[in-house]
């Protein structure tokens, strides 16, 4: 295997891998290579949910996520799903248990999203970044599960992460 | 918004835009602008549903997914769903039901997966492309929706659908 990589950035490093398949084939491959995430359902203990109303460019728009981001060097992604849970949602929780972690295309990028739960959430100030555009909305689990299956709710982690939670 | 594209790909084009996010800031973002996809759980009479486990070099090795392809240009995504049902899981789809179109990863691409459900399902010949490593399992839905909650099913659109279909 060797690669070329074309551009070292915020989300990950993008590059071209040349590969030798199983079947002896030899392929160029466009592959982000990424550092993963973590991303987390608030769950309260009324059987609600928070979530964001997150703008996102590639979506041309806003979209409903739940809080989520990127790992930092080293991170144990619990750690990283709570930090987000905090920044975005102002939630902090008491507990987390994690769900199955996804592979969100694994067609061009080796993303890994590491999928939580947090239950006895208590308030604290949100602390947004100054690239992120986010409004939170608290309903019921099983209206959200409703909003995905009505396809209002559109976003891979979210609609893995509540239909597992 | 500016675009400077860095690569035009097999996958897609990736580049760097420059936006206004809408709170003002100027951002400069990395996004691989992708024709979007189809992905169609092949559902038989029985309750089973054929899952495909295929070699994907970002994942690092065999994944189950289900059937999915790019979409060509101006293709309608349900006879996208149709041919890589025959191409990859060697079943005609007698019938066939759209679910809800999901972003994979909206951080970073605009892909959109178009999901659906085949029935009325009959064998036809598969044909693999040169890159494409594949066999084929035939399970009953709920084991594979354990398989999912387990994470022994770890590809996002695959789990989207498995869960709403």
């Amino acid at each position: 295997m060797s690669r070329r990589t074309l551009h070292r950035g915020r989300v990950g490093d993008f590059g071209i891998e040349t590969v030798t398949l199983p079947n002896g084939a030899v392929v160029d491959l466009e592959i982000l290579r990424h550092p993963g995430a973590a991303a987390v359902v608030p769950l309260h203990d009324d059987g609600t949910v928070t979530l964001i109303l997150q703008h996102r460019h590639a979506a041309g728009g806003l979209i409903w996520e739940i809080p989520a981001g990127k790992l930092d060097a080293g991170e144990d992604p619990a750690d990283s799903a709570r930090r987000e849970l905090e920044e975005e949602a102002g939630l902090r929780a008491g507990a987390i248990r994690p769900l199955p972690a996804i592979w969100t295309t694994p067609a061009f990028t080796d993303e890994v999203i590491h999928l939580f739960v947090a239950t006895e959430l208590s308030p604290v100030p949100a602390r947004l970044e100054h690239d992120e555009v986010i409004t939170t909305a608290r309903i019921p689990l099983e209206q959200a599960r409703r909003m995905v299956r009505e396809g209002e709710i559109r976003d891979a982690k979210t609609i893995c992460a509540l239909m597992l939670c």
